[in-house]
Order: structure tokens, then C-alpha cells, then sequence
């Protein structure tokens, strides 16, 4: 668990300072949930007028939270996110809805704002009951010193095996108007595409109606979120919001109500930027994690196939277990490629780690120098690219080595 | 590699005794392929007359023994089949084909029979050159020393992580005259289903055509080979190829023409029993294994369900590490029930580790006996039954844990 592992070796140098997002304010508290001395709760109080979109995991068993956010999203409307770690209140059965409508009905208890404009998640053990009365008093408090600032300690009080917050935050223009975009993710274990993987929540003060939000937000999971794998297992759980407040329409910029909007462009780009940089920073913190591996697939017949052999190799426990051992074990690259089922050209196959290309035309590349491939999987980034042969299509997807730790981490969550 | 890990502790305590299997003979050899000081080198010599029979790999980017396999099995008749483990001939181009032609018109040229009658599997490293010439006199030899007995020093010939040597036995009659079927395989990385995983070679002295074989081939690994799985990863040089002798006709064993004769049962029953037998003695040699796990899905929509879900579970890292660490985490069953994309109702799930119920009606069953469900997950068999309350349909699959010795077994292999 959180406590006994120590930082992630690919964790970030340094957090970003977020500036404040207008019409947002954050507190945490420690509920006792599960851990104790550290905090688990997290309030996001938001501004009467926020917009929502949210993406979710595409389990056919979700968690309750889950539900219950699907069923509020057509709303279009947020006033506040309640999110705990230490429980995942999934498979909880009728227990687990009466735990999400009473959390909700205290949030808006709290906060003076519609049950149904409460949006909820939960993150940790899944199958136990979750003791929604333990956010009595809780959240009245919450409510109480919740204040603009506060980002980072927010990730934190999210976390669950996760050893380091994950905050980002970027800037764009609308209409010459400068928004802000804040994020911040969870992790790390049960990570697998399929939607926006684990927890993330997004904030921006830019005036964009909710459904160009979803319509931004689902397209933009594509290339970041579900392109990550640490272990290839979905969530049950997975939950990434976007909200908007508005705030930023007081200073002049322009309220946006399609996704089709030309002024978006800046803030579509700043905003997969900022998916991306949370998503590999849940990457960055998979379990056990000593390689960030960036994985690209060149030549496929179409994106959606070389999105499909890039996982295929992201999440092959051979090429994974290969990386930790810093062997450029291409062969098993080979047999991920050929196992993903898509049009891949054995005799046209060309592989490289970084700058060395170690098999061509499907076989090995003789003229590759073996030392200086060894030397390259010491380090901490591995770039690895793989042409098929047949196409033009590209995709890229991440992940991380697969090591002992991730053993010992998940083979004692429970005890 | 195989020289260092120390026996599987699931490993079968004794090795069954193989009748002799009449029109088949053994024989093998230290050709230097790569390992020293142990054989590498399997011939089985076939009489005139021998039905063959084979599944593959349905990697797209197969070796060049299972390109070259496939292409003869058209003809239907095998006089010699050649193995050799340290080397899997896969991704080496024009060279790997070079290297297989070459390879059997020395064993036509040893065997005296037609080169597109000898049957050829490769195993080992992916990615490096197979020298042929090296099989020069080395057969000469083989065909020379061969004998019916030795089925077990055939299947440590084929060996490469495997920690024992895998064959199987059985009898059937067939219009009341008695035949054998012999079986060898190997496994034990690199296990995935989606065909024959691994080598596995079968022989029987039954009067059988190829294409009836085929039938009962194609139709038995559903419920065997591919059930099974150690590690999602799907070799590109899976073959399991069934040979038929037909020297029982010798004794008045009526010849069979179709799969669909009735004649058949005992020997299908029979084959299915010895196929499911070889499968889960790979499980039971999974890298680093130390747990035999046998996985049931009732309540499916469909038997493809029920097995989809099933292998969903049995792939699922955080469901094998668990087991590794002895804990009864059904939180992670559901979480892989969910991620498989198949029908079932979240509400109506119930989950069993051996024969504790330990989730009902989609939650937690209170009644159970937390000590007693994890004394049972100390033991070396662990049986999950999972009713997912949507259909009637069932599938099992097998699988292992997931240990740290795997983790150090694959980031360590190629050194």
C-alpha cells in the first residue's frame, strides 16, 4: 500500500505550481475511511454554472460511483466532486447505491446544492461496504475551509497505492481570453485502456457548454488515457471529469457551445497536451515501475491497428519482464506483434530501441552493435519502435516495465 | 533457462510409463544448438503409412517450421518429424526458410523418405539464425540409434525453461481392438491460447485418415491447449501436430475414414483426456509457478463467453499475483469479469474459492469464513468458480500464478 512504497524512481523532479481555476475550491480531511493519518476525502466545490463531461471506465461490472455519475451527467450541471480513496465501493450491490445517494444527499446537505448536482468517486479495495455516514460532519467541514488553492493536497488525499501526487496544469486562449486548465490523476495498479484509466479530474474557468465539453473530452482520452497500459487490467472504477466554470466569461472571453468552434483549437491542444501529461505520469507511477517505455507502431494498415499492436506489446509480461531486465529482447516483440492479430509483415518487420535498429526486413539487423543496445536499456526511458510493414498508420501508446516489486506490491494489497 | 530453475513444485511426482506405440521410433542428440551437456535434438521416425494431423499458432508472424508444417500437412502423410529446442528458427527471413528446407532434405537424405514427409518444430530463442548444417550426421545417427521406447528422453530433448519432461498415455478401443496414443509437450513461457500453445506431438498406432485426425484435433485443443494459459503471450511457434501409425490394423483394428464414424468415441474420449492431460502439466510448469489454478465460469450467455471471461480472469496480473500471495481477492475477479466485455449481471454475481462462497448477489457474502478461505488458498490447487447470472453456458480454463520468480525467470533469459 501508499505507505510502504517508496517514490516512484520515474517520478517527477518537481510539481507545477497550478494557478488558481476561478469558481473552483478544494479541502481534504482525513475520514478514517481505511488508511489512517492521511487524509481520504477530497471536496471540489464548484461554482453555481459549471459545465461536466466524464468518461468512464467500460467494465461491465462498474462501481456504484460510477453509476451514479453516468446518471447525473446528463444534467450538464456540477456544483460539487466528493471523491475517497481507500474503498472503491464497487460490488457493493444495493449497499453500495444507498452508500452513494446518502454520500450525496450529505454533500448537498453541505454545500447547499442539488443531490443530483453531486458528482461522486471512489478509489482502493473493491467489495467492501463503504460507511457513507462516515462524511457526516465530514463534509460540513470540508465545505467549511475550502479554498482555491489546495491542488496538490487534493491528488494526495485520492491516492491509493499511487507514491507520488499527479497534478498538471496548462494555459490556452479563447477568443484572445486566457483560460486556465488544472488536472490531477490517480493510479497505478489495474491500469489498462478502455477508457480513461483510474481516477482524473480536470478543472477550467474557459465558458464551454457541457456537451462540447464531452465531445473535447472523448476524443482527447483517445491518444492519452486509454494509450496507457501499466498491467492491462480495467478498473472497475474508472472515472475521469472535466469541468468547466465559466468564470473566465467575466473577464471576456467568449462562452463556446460546440466542440466545433474554432476558437477551441488552442484549448484542445492545451488540453490533450495536459491528458497526456497526466496519463503518463500514472504510467510513471505504475507499480513497481523502474523503465517509462514509449512504444510506437509505424506501417500499420490503420490506427486503429497500430494502436492495437502497440498494446499488444505494452502489455506482453514477456516484453515487460525483458524491460526490467535491460535486455533488448526484440524476439519477444516479434511474438506481441504477431499475437495482436492485425496485418503486420513478418519479412518487412523493422524494430528499433531508440536510435538502434536491431531487426530489418524480418530478421536481425547484423550491423547493430549489441554493447551500445545494452547501454541504452540502463536507462530510465526506453523508446521503442516497431514498422510492420504494411501501412502508414501510426499510434503510440506507454507503459512501464513489469518488475518483482509489482509482484510483492499486488500479491500483498490485502493483508 | 532451463539448467538453473529448480523443479516446479506442481510437477507430477512420477512419470507415466508409455507402451510402445507401434510404427513410431525415437531418437535423440547433443547437436550444440545452444545449450551444452544436455540433448537438443528429437527425431521421431514414422513407418510407411503414418496419417498426420496438426493445430498451430495463430501468431502473424509464425516461425519457419510452422510456415513450413503448414504447407505439408496437405499431403496428410508424415514419415519423420525433427525438433530441436535452444532455437526457435522464428524471424530469421529468408535464412529460417533456407534453414528448414535444408534441415529436412538431410533427414529425407537420413531417413530415406520424401523431404515434404518430414514434420519440423523449432523452439527457443526468437530472432537468431538456425544453423541446419549442424543437423549434418547428427540424424544419420538419430536413425541409426532409434527405438520405439524413449518417449521421455524425446520430451527432455524438447525442453527450454521447462523444469520436467511432460508425457502422457492412453488406451481406447476401437471396434474392440486395443490402440495407444502416446503424447510429449513442452511449454512453458510464452502460454497463451488461440491454438496449440506450445509443442505438443501425439502419436497413436490407430488406422485413422489425416483428415479425420484433423476433426478430432481441431475439436479437442478447444477444451484443452487452448484453455490454458501461463501468460497471455502466444508463441510464434506453437504446433501440436497428432500422428496415426495405423499398425493397428495389423491386429484387426478396423481403418476409420471419418471423424464422424462411431467407431470413434473411446478414442476421442481418450484423446481429449491425454490433450487436457499435456496442457495442464504446461500449466503446472509455468514459469515460476507455484500455484495450479483451475477456473470455472458458469452462468454465460455462451460458451465463447464463459471461456472469454474465464481466460479474462486467468490473464488478469492482479488476479494471478493475488493468488501468488494466498489471498481470496474476489475484488479482483470482478474487476476481470468486468473487463471482459462480456455479458453479465453485476448484481447477480457470485464467486467461490474452492467451495467458499465468498460473493453472492452481486456483494460480499457475509457468511463466510475469512480463516478458513484463506487456509484453503495455502494449498498447491486453488479452484475459482465464478456464476456470472446471465445465461446457462460454462467454460474452465487453467492457469498459474503469478510469482517474482517469473518476473526474474523472463527479465533474465537471454543472458
Amino acid at each position: 500500500m501508499a505507505k510502504a512504497a517508496p517514490l516512484s524512481p520515474l517520478a517527477p523532479k518537481t510539481y507545477p505550481a497550478c494557478p488558481d481555476v476561478e469558481g473552483v475550491r478544494f479541502a481534504t480531511a482525513e475520514a478514517g475511511i481505511r488508511y489512517k493519518g492521511r487524509t481520504d476525502v477530497m471536496l471540489a466545490l464548484l461554482d453555481k454554472g459549471t459545465q461536466v463531461a466524464g468518461v468512464f471506465t467500460k467494465s461491465k461490472c462498474p462501481s456504484a460511483p460510477v453509476d451514479w455519475c453516468r446518471s447525473k451527467l446528463k444534467g450538464g450541471k456540477a456544483r460539487a466532486l466528493v471523491v475517497n480513496s481507500g474503498n472503491a465501493n464497487a460490488f457493493t450491490g444495493k449497499n453500495g447505491v444507498a452508500s452513494t445517494k446518502l454520500t450525496a444527499q450529505i454533500a448537498a446537505k453541505a454545500t447547499g446544492a442539488p443531490a443530483g448536482e453531486i458528482f461522486l468517486a471512489s478509489t482502493g479495495v473493491i467489495g467492501e461496504p463503504l460507511d457513507a455516514t462516515k462524511f457526516e460532519g465530514v463534509l460540513d467541514r470540508l465545505v467549511t475551509k475550502s479554498a482555491p488553492g489546495g491542488i496538490l493536497d487534493a491528488a494526495r488525499a485520492i491516492m491509493t497505492t499511487d507514491t507520488f501526487p499527479k497534478v498538471a496544469t496548462a494555459k490556452a486562449s479563447i477568443g484572445g481570453v486566457e483560460v486556465t486548465i488544472n488536472g490531477m490523476a490517480k493510479g497505478a495498479g489495474m491500469i489498462a485502456p478502455d477508457m480513461a484509466t483510474m481516477l482524473s479530474f480536470v478543472f477550467t474557468d474557459a465558458p464551454i457548454a457541457a456537451a462540447a465539453l464531452q465531445a473535447m473530452l472523448s476524443k482527447s482520452v483517445a491518444g492519452s488515457f486509454n494509450s496507457i497500459t501499466v498491467d492491462s487490467d480495467t478498473s472497475t472504477s474508472d472515472t475521469l471529469l472535466l469541468f468547466a466554470t465559466g468564470a473566465a466569461a467575466k473577464r471576456g472571453c467568449p462562452k463556446i457551445a460546440a466542440a466545433t468552434d474554432r476558437r477551441l483549437a488552442a484549448f484542445k491542444k492545451a488540453l490533450d497536451a495536459l491528458l497526456l501529461d497526466l496519463a503518463q505520469q500514472v504510467v510513471r507511477d505504475g507499480e513497481g515501475c523502474r523503465k517509462f517505455v514509449e512504444i510506437r507502431v509505424d506501417g500499420a494498415a490503420s490506427a486503429a491497428a497500430a494502436k492495437k499492436i502497440g498494446l499488444s506489446i505494452a502489455n506482453s509480461p514477456l516484453v515487460k519482464t525483458a524491460i526490467a531486465g535491460e535486455d533488448a529482447n526484440w524476439g519477444r516483440i516479434v511474438a506481441a506483434v504477431g499475437k495482436a492479430g492485425e496485418k503486420a509483415d513478418r519479412d518487412r518487420l523493422a524494430i528499433w530501441f531508440g536510435d538502434f535498429r536491431v531487426a530489418n526486413k524480418g530478421l536481425r539487423d547484423l550491423s547493430y552493435d549489441e554493447a551500445k543496445v545494452s547501454a541504452y536499456m540502463q536507462g530510465e526511458k526506453i523508446d521503442i519502435r516497431v514498422d510492420v510493414g504494411v501501412g502508414k498508420a501510426s499510434w503510440t501508446v506507454w507503459t512501464c516495465d513489469l518488475t518483482k516489486e509489482y509482484v510483492a506490491i499486488n500479491g500483498d494489497y490485502r493483508s
